[in-house]
């Protein structure tokens, strides 16, 4: 699970609250910069995935890869990827493999559906500088935004002994960052795990990545010093196949 | 996961394999002890758990919980264990909660049946002092014993993208390691992700456990250093329910 540190990259590609939904996406790169001390209302849904929604999920699982520093190991298509969370027969959400998306909209809020787990609004400075904007721009033709994602699945505590949830993946994009997207997404995890009843939530962070840190332990999250992970993989663990 | 160091107890209660199965279980106090050069063949069966294992489960967790210093949260009843680990409907096994024991027995091998994963003839030294002996005789009255478990459950890697399987628990009680056992358990469920086309394997443990991390090492496992585990639970995810 990564949260990154913000490092706004500030571009020819401006989102403004006037330019965001109303004009083909490729209008926002004409935009032109305006005071950063204004703010706009930001309306933020976080909701199931649909399969439309997975080579955006693989692009923002290969921008986590970049900042952990682990491309080496990605080797995920939109095939791949939507074999493994589109299983068919369906599985039940948080029993199985589960991933979330964020949508973005400045416009007035998204209408509910049965896929959305909550839909709230946010004050942002304006304008934001999302320089891959056109690639993330929503399936849905809606003029909204896709801005990040979580993916959690069922762990299990024998001590309590109760299930819990494990989350393998929490991402906002960088533009999208320090304005409480983080928190809404993580919260609601959290709130869904209580509400099911469920013993725990656990995720895991890179020890330098202090940022993420002091955001989970500001969550009520516990950073447990004592435990390290224990792998096997690729061919130390094929070589068992033969034994 | 934990594997403890070996630190043998001797008590009054010898296991040799002329008593082993042949008597009571009521008889092994009485053996005598006898030189500890000698060997003999134990014969071990790591199989799927029923539901008359459990109590012998929630017994080993209790150690590994003490040994862990975790007993405060430990709370796991027989009922509460039953109804995580074999929900009903029944799920399929590795892509489910699957728990696996471990059975020894000092005659002739064990008929297999289809809740095997393997039966493995090992060389140990002999008698074996097991002072928990008379609470952890097989529920089945075959005269074997229980001697570890394991519990896992499927994990994914979005970067590969491939499911995994999840140690929560491997454990050999303390008179029967260092005899190759936990390498027999670890490896078996190593062989059964790669058979199954997993991407890894991955399990925890504690820092100061320098005996398991060398034994993971040993057996070809990377032992990941950056990472630390976040946790919500307790009052900090329950606060989470009414937001």
């Amino acid at each position: 699970m990564t949260v990154t540190s913000s490092r706004h990259q500030f571009s020819s590609q401006l989102f403004s609250p006037k330019t965001f939904s109303k004009f083909p996406l490729i209008i926002l790169a004409m935009s032109s910069p305006s005071s950063a001390a204004e703010t706009t209302t930001l309306w933020a849904e976080l909701r199931h995935a649909e399969p439309s929604d997975v080579p955006f999920i693989r692009r923002m699982i290969y921008q986590m890869a970049e900042f952990e520093r682990l491309t080496h190991i990605f080797s995920a298509t939109d095939s791949s990827l939507l074999s493994i969370l589109f299983p068919s027969p369906p599985l039940p959400p948080f029993f199985s493999l589960t991933p979330l998306v964020l949508y973005l909209s400045f416009t007035s809020p998204p209408v509910r559906s049965s896929q959305t787990l909550s839909i709230t609004q946010f004050s942002i400075p304006f304008p934001v500088a999302d320089p891959d904007e056109s690639d993330f721009a929503s399936p849905l033709g809606d003029g909204r935004c896709i801005a990040g994602f979580v993916i959690c699945f069922p762990n299990y505590s024998t001590f309590l002994p109760k299930m819990g949830l494990y989350i393998e993946h929490i991402f906002v994009r960088e533009p999208w960052r320090r304005m409480g997207l983080g928190k809404f997404m993580l919260s609601l995890v959290a709130k869904k795990a209580a509400e099911l009843g469920m013993g725990r939530v656990d995720w895991c962070v890179l020890d330098w990545n202090v940022n993420a840190i002091e955001f989970y332990k500001g969550m009520g999250a516990e950073v447990l010093q004592e435990w390290r992970i224990c792998r096997l993989t690729g061919p130390s663990l094929e070589k068992y196949k033969d034994d």
